[in-house]
C-alpha cells in the first residue's frame, strides 16, 4: 500500500532533507516518526533533496505502509511525534507505480529577498539584502534569457555535478515580482542542478544591482562554466513550493 | 549619555528576556554585544520581562553609553554581533530622566491564535488551536467584562505575585479580531501581572469554545483567585507589541 505524502518544513534547524546516519534531517525525522507509528522500520523516498536551511511548502515523498484508517488519522499521529517545524500537509493512497522521485515532471521553487532590514521573524524565511534599490525590469529581462532548455552548469555548484549526469534542464518560468520591500523569485522547471535556484537567485540579484547585465547572464550561461561573478544566494530564502507529477498519477 | 532602544525578537529559542547568569536570554545577548562594541561592561534596563518563548516587536530598553557616531552605525554594529533572532529597530538619544521601566505608562500585547492546522513557519508565532469553530462575539462580550480597572489576581500565575505587590491593573483595550483562520487578541493596559496576557488569551479562547461564559469570566475576575478553569495559553502566540511612554519622554 503506497502513500503519497506532501510535507512542509521550516528548514532552518535541519541539515537538509536527505537522511544521514547521525544527522538532524527532515527525512530522518519523518522516518523515525513513521517507524514508531508502524512499530517497524519505514523508509521514505523524497522527490529530491533540499539543502541545509532550505524550506519547503510542498515537498513530496512516498512510502509503503499498511494503514487501514483514514489518512487524517495518520497525519495526526505523525504530528504528535514530529517536531513543530515539520508538518504533513496531505497523505493520499496511490498506486504502486507512483514514485516520488522518478515520477516527478517538474518543480516550482520560490526564492524570497527582502530589501532592507527585516524583522527577526521574517529573516528566517528570506534573504535580507541590505542594499537598495534594485532594477526589477533588468532582473526580469535577464531572467528571460534563462528560460528554455539550456546546459545550466554555469549556474550550479560544480562539486556535486556527478550526482546528476545531465546538466541540461528546462525552465518554463523564471520571474521576479516585487511587493513593497519584498522580492519574490518564482521558477518552474523540469529539474534543477545542485544549488541552481540559489545561483539563479544570486545572479538575478546582481543584475538588479547593476553588477551584471542581461548580456553577462547570457554569456555566463553559454560558457557552461561556473563564474566567480555568481554568488549563491543564502539557503534561508529558498522554498521548495510544489512538486509536479503527471495528472494521471495525481 | 542615555539611549532608548527598541528591539524585536523571535523568542522561540530564548529563555526569556531577563538576564540570567548562564542563560540564553535576550538581555544577555544584547548586553554581550554592547559590551563588545564599547569594550567595557554595558548593562541595559528593559521595560519589563518577557517569558521564555514570548516574542517582541517593540520591546524597549535603555542604556548609558558614550556613542558619538550616528545611531544607525550603532544598530549596524549590534546586528553584526547579535543573532538573527534579535533586531534593533531604533536607537534614540534621550534625556537622563528617561527610564525604560519606570517611565512606562502602558503596553500593548498581541496574542495570535490559529484555528486549524498551521504551517511549520507559522506555528512558531501563534497558538495552533486545532478545534473549530469559535464564537467571536462571545469572546468580545466577555472581553468587555475585563476592560477597566480590576484586581487581576485571578488571571495571573500566583507563584510570582510577590514580584508585583499591586494586583490592580487597568486594561484600556481587549478585543479579538478574526481574519480567516487567524484570531488576533489585542490588549492595551497600564500594566500586567505575571502570565496575565496568556491567561486572558486562554480564558477568552475557552469562551470562544463555549466552555466559559461572559458571566463565568466576571465571577472568576471577582473571585481574585486563580481558577483551574483558566488555561494559560502557550508562549509562542504572544508578542510584546509596543511599550508606551509619556510623549514628553517620547
Amino acid at each position: 500500500m503506497r502513500w503519497k505524502c506532501t510535507c512542509a518544513y521550516d528548514g532552518t534547524d535541519f541539515e537538509g532533507w536527505q537522511k544521514q546516519p547521525h544527522g538532524l534531517t527532515v527525512q530522518n525525522q519523518i522516518e523515525r516518526a513513521l517507524s514508531q507509528i508502524f512499530s517497524q522500520p519505514i523508509q521514505i523516498q523524497g522527490s529530491g533533496r533540499t539543502d541545509a536551511g532550505v524550506h519547503a511548502k510542498g515537498q513530496v515523498f512516498h512510502c509503503d505502509a499498511n494503514w487501514q484508517h483514514p489518512p487524517e488519522k495518520l497525519i495526526r499521529a505523525l504530528h504528535s511525534i514530529l517536531p513543530k517545524s515539520i508538518k504533513i500537509v496531505d497523505a493520499t493512497a496511490v498506486s504502486d507505480d507512483f514514485h516520488a522521485r522518478y515520477s516527478v515532471c517538474g518543480k516550482r521553487y520560490v526564492y524570497r529577498y527582502y530589501l532592507g532590514r527585516a524583522g527577526p521573524m521574517e529573516e528566517r524565511y528570506l534573504w535580507a539584502c541590505r542594499e537598495l534599490p534594485v532594477d526589477l525590469d533588468a532582473m526580469n529581462t535577464a531572467a528571460q534569457r534563462l528560460i528554455g532548455t539550456h546546459d545550466f552548469t554555469a549556474f550550479s555548484a560544480s562539486h556535486r555535478k556527478d550526482n546528476d549526469p545531465n546538466p541540461t534542464k528546462t525552465l518554463h518560468r523564471l520571474e521576479v515580482q516585487q511587493e513593497g520591500s519584498q522580492l519574490t523569485l518564482t521558477t518552474e522547471g523540469s529539474g534543477y542542478l545542485y544549488r541552481m535556484v540559489r545561483s539563479l537567485a544570486g545572479a538575478l540579484y546582481a543584475v538588479g544591482r547593476n553588477r551584471l547585465s542581461a548580456d553577462d547572464i547570457s554569456s555566463i550561461l553559454a560558457s557552461c562554466q561556473r563564474s566567480h561573478r555568481i554568488v549563491t544566494a543564502p539557503a534561508c530564502g529558498l522554498f521548495l513550493d510544489q512538486v509536479f507529477y503527471p495528472s494521471a498519477q495525481k
